[in-house]
């Protein structure tokens, strides 16, 4: 079964998130129902990060079987073809080695959280990103953000209902930068626990609001307790970036590899 | 009557165009709804571009006239509060000279029109870009661009129900760059014809596809003939990005006009 890689851009606020759910409509329903179409079988689909209803991607990845090859143009358009009129496009197709898998060989997830730190309400970004109406300091920030780099318990920073073995992760990039009216927040990890992302954001918010310092932020995570946590920010505000494939599997070499 | 210059951001995309009219809602309604509910009387405004159905601002400009002082931030807040759920914001007021007037006085408008050249469909910019699948040569469109550039007789380019009484311009910026899979043409002018950007993005569009020459762009305007334009660009790539006055009713001397 010839298997490729699907680049998958979405935006998330009509879907319950990116994981089939029986309370209404995923992103991955509607691309393997898609799949199918084209297809005439089932097809089960896999992405690199299991996001949460509202949150959006950019660059989602996603690996399908099909019973037959395809010319990777032609698959990426019959598939935008059939998810008509859902907010979920597939930017490109490649042919991939079986040993390729979206999920497992990942070794980056990268995410941006977007605030629009002004008094006036969203127009264009209502539900793409988080209305913070108090004047943030964005270098406050960005110190406390340093803070957490690197290999800790993020057990503050974890969703009750997170199903991950270990707390321990290791967080490799947390940028805070202001670009006039918005803050952007990049970060990376081989893997985040659930809603990792919002809740760190949300303590963020409480420094840059001066509620918190950014030692305060450390001493929360140091706690490994939920309790401590500030504030989850909403999921509107949060896009899976990219993810990152060690070679043979990137998206230079997929195509070799596939040979 | 104290005078405030608002400066207003909208998605279009729900309403009739800036300006009243008898088939549907328009931008100009709801933000006189608005300063009537927090005034109690009768308010005008007046914008500084009569923006099309569907056409968005990041930066229009409105004048309305108040029965009593308004605090800035305060008048911006209450407009605010009273728009919802409406994609219209006021980003901000401020107080001017009786002598201001937002389209009288301008003395150029700048356009933004974007371009998304990819085969997926739109996901996040669905109704805010305009889709163009087939691959364009943004070169050849700035080089075209560039043709049209200075004072002419737009009549190519300018829409049959126009209302303008001299179809002459001065075109003093058209510039075209590519960013990724995004084309974003900006255009200044003192005043634009009914159209004019729609009208010259959808020819320079035919010089991307490779249609046309950038040389026959100059051979439409020069035909001052509706017939030689390309098709009309849509409404969703199109945002008023800002409107510039002379001194002393400009952004930064407003406040000073008024006293």
């Amino acid at each position: 079964m010839p298997r490729y890689k699907l680049l998958v851009e979405y935006d998330g606020a009509p879907y319950v998130g990116w994981q089939r759910q029986t309370n209404g409509l995923s992103v991955q329903e509607v691309i393997e129902t898609a799949c199918e179409a084209i297809s005439g079988a089932k097809v089960m689909i896999r992405g690199a990060g299991r996001t949460d209803a509202g949150v959006h991607a950019s660059g989602q990845i996603a690996h399908a079987d099909f019973a037959r090859d395809w010319r990777e143009d032609r698959l990426r358009d019959a598939l935008n073809a059939h998810m008509r009129p859902h907010t979920v496009a597939i930017l490109s197709a490649e042919r991939v080695s079986d040993a390729f898998d979206a999920r497992f060989s990942a070794v980056r997830r990268r995410y941006l959280y977007r605030i629009v730190n002004r008094r006036a309400p969203l127009t264009f970004e209502r539900g793409r990103a988080w209305l913070v109406k108090r004047k943030l300091d964005a270098s406050a920030m960005a110190e406390a953000a340093m803070l957490l780099l690197g290999r800790h318990d993020f057990s503050t920073f974890r969703a009750s209902e997170c199903q991950a073995e270990s707390p321990v992760r290791t967080l490799e990039r947390l940028d805070v930068d202001r670009n006039g009216d918005e803050i952007l927040i990049r970060a990376g990890a081989r893997s985040f626990l659930h809603t990792q992302v919002r809740s760190m954001t949300g303590s963020l918010a409480q420094v840059g609001a001066g509620k918190w310092t950014p030692a305060d932020a450390l001493l929360a995570l140091k706690a490994c307790d939920r309790s401590r946590c500030g504030p989850l920010a909403p999921p509107d505000g949060l896009y899976l970036e990219g993810v990152d494939y060690d070679n043979p599997y990137d998206a230079q070499t997929s195509a070799i590899a596939a040979t």
